[in-house]
């Protein structure tokens, strides 16, 4: 029999699909604000007991779960279990990606919209009670929009800019393999080529050894000074000092940031103060819109009826 | 011959094709920002001479204009023409509307969505140097936004707000005559019932009678505590005050307003630091989007070929 512990946040008529999954296993349900910061010893026993995790547990936390076949993470990205040592030998690992789209890519596209509309400067005259004109403003019909990534996060991008009137244009390792929403596709090799053309620079890479500091002081200097750049994948794929020396000196129209680096971003850094700048303290994704719990639940439920049934797991990373 | 008194704004290729509309009348051509504020003595004179007149002229201006054949607004609002005594008598009066609903469309979008992500939130937060999760977000997908006004504003945002998912519901004195990205439409007078179904109520009404403080303490309260107000129509359709009292009390989730009463907001006004709240000073059209103003352009061409042949004018008011 396994030991399936569930930390997942669940509706009733979700508990009940989970119980009717796995109806003759040991299932405990145990919110996920139970097992967050510092968990108990109770808890870490439920953990250590457990064949099957559903949920949110820190790396660090797994010590003990020598009988783990199969964590199903809450997050998308995967990378401190892969770490050496961090993850029980043999166990499957399984991420929750594709449940993050419409949060991250809604969040990109609301930040996105509020540079071109001077949104940011207007709050500012907001909260000294100012009535101020605060300029021109910019438009996504009939921009180039450059997406750096595209996967889940880029191609839901892309169809919100693409409403709205942009042309949109991938960069990736996979130019060939077609993506929703994105009118052409070029090799992530080409990217100083096409950043002069680009009315806006949208980044959802994860981090990897090609991504760190893939925008770096003289790719932004390739970049148009009416452009925009957007990163809501990994704080590390743009150069955050080079970036605040290119806003202060004009080089750019403006920039949106949920990610930096490092995180948070340090109180004196130069980013903060920006002109044009708006920065979200990574919260595009998280559980901050329901229906990325919602996504992140079915894709659990679904990987326990294969895991039953002895099928491949969705999204597997080991 | 006509003397045309052209107050736009031009490129050269504009500037051209106007000289070949009406290639053997007398063409003035003074960019709009000779003519604002107090017009000297000059300017004065050309305009009381012209018979034309494309652009932006106060009312006041036109005494001495007793020649008028036909003045082509800049602006899509006409009201102040349409007073006692102040336009020519028998002279036509066309209105620039349809040049503004990208412009004040768009706004009104990267507004409703700034407040839904949270953003004045945290950039108030940005500016402190803080870096401190604001909590839930809000998605348009699957949201009832409820149109107040169905013009040429309300249809381009009714386009928007779907592409994200939302269901577009309109309310009008013409409810059996279809709009373009309008799911469905409504007599106006059943505004109370459909208070309480919307998650956006979204406003870009004219000032009429009928339409002064619309939205009241009572229709306030109909609506849903997680529902968002927008208003970039006249500042009139709001009572501001019962507004800031709802925004205070916690009884709305948040309001962007790009128009008020009055205009500016005066400094003490409780709105500028109510929660939830996003206040941009009437920016959401003008010649803020350089798209406006080429559409203003293109209507005034297009009138000015009319009127040469003779052809009923568009967007005729008087």
């Amino acid at each position: 029999m396994e030991t399936i512990l569930n930390l997942l946040p669940l509706t009733d008529a979700e508990r009940a699909a989970f119980l009717a999954a796995a109806p003759h296993e040991d299932q405990i349900f145990l919110p996920v604000e139970h097992l967050t910061a510092s968990a108990d010893t109770a808890s870490l026993d439920k953990i250590a007991r457990a064949t099957v995790i559903l949920g949110c547990v820190s790396p660090h936390m797994l010590a003990g779960s020598t009988g783990l076949k199969w964590l199903q993470t809450w997050s998308a990205g995967v990378n401190p279990y892969l770490l050496p040592g961090a993850f029980p030998q043999g166990a499957a690992l399984t991420s929750a990606v594709g449940a993050y789209g419409q949060a991250v890519s809604e969040h990109m596209f609301a930040s996105l919209l509020a540079v071109m509309k001077n949104l940011p400067a207007y709050r500012d005259l907001q909260i000294v009670h100012r009535w101020d004109d605060a300029g021109q403003v910019l438009t996504l019909r009939g921009a180039n929009v450059l997406l750096l990534g595209t996967g889940d996060l880029g191609s839901h991008f892309a169809g919100l800019v693409k409403a709205m009137g942009a042309h949109t244009i991938g960069l990736n390792r996979h130019p060939d393999k077609p993506v929703e929403h994105v009118d052409e596709l070029h090799p992530l090799a080409d990217l100083d080529a096409w950043l002069p053309r680009a009315d806006v620079v949208a980044m959802t890479l994860p981090e990897t050894p090609q991504t760190v500091h893939l925008m770096n002081a003289q790719r932004l200097a390739l970049m148009k000074p009416t452009a925009i750049l957007v990163n809501a994948g990994r704080g590390t794929g743009v150069d955050n000092l080079a970036l605040a020396e290119a806003l202060q000196a004009g080089k750019l129209w403006g920039a949106a940031l949920d990610v930096t680096e490092p995180e948070p971003l340090p109180q004196d850094h130069p980013l903060w103060d920006c002109p044009n700048f708006l920065l979200t303290p990574h919260v595009a994704g998280g559980d901050h819109l329901d229906q990325t719990v919602r996504n992140i639940v079915a894709i659990a439920l679904e990987n326990l009826r294969h895991f039953m049934a002895g099928e491949p797991l969705r999204n597997r990373v080991l």
